[in-house]
């Protein structure tokens, strides 16, 4: 997976148990690609200060996956509903899928 | 939903965020259900500590979620599995649900 999606999954799931501020800044630099200098100017912190937090932020995300699994869990739910919703010609069991799928 | 089942599912979900002695205190008082002095005893602690344990715990798996929700999302794909599950006549499709049903 690509180390962006799989970011973007980690924070969609557990980005919750971070901080305000973990959030924002994690947010800013790997999700919409900001500058570390943009970042720290814009947060009042050093390039170094955004660079160390976002390298925690990213051990923590990693960590709730390792302990809790759920979004390996997610996408293999994720994997079965598209190949259900391919196989259905049934319009109620498409909608079902579609739905699952909007959950994920 | 019943207090047992909620709480066997919160347990499941996000019970690898507590301790190991939480886990097994929470485990063996709420989950199979034995009485506060066994619990006391075995782990060398005092009733009211096992008490004010398992209500701690119990806050702690409610906070989180409250913060990430995953447990909702769940059950809400269940409830749609559940019904692709009935509705379809393919045998690929039902095979999938079930599989999906199964991660749950």
């Amino acid at each position: 997976m690509e180390k962006i999606y799989e970011d973007a999954l980690l924070f969609d799931f557990y980005g919750e148990l971070l901080t305000e501020k973990q959030r924002q800044i994690f947010e800013e630099v790997v999700l919409c690609d900001c500058s570390l200098g943009e970042v720290a100017s814009e947060h009042g912190v050093s390039r170094q200060g955004v660079h160390d937090m976002v390298r925690r932020c990213g051990r923590l995300l990693n960590s709730y996956e390792e302990k809790l699994g759920l979004v390996q869990k997610f996408l293999l739910i994720k994997k079965k509903a598209e190949r259900i919703r391919e196989l259905s010609g049934d319009d109620e069991i498409r909608t079902l899928s579609d739905e699952i799928l909007e959950e994920l």
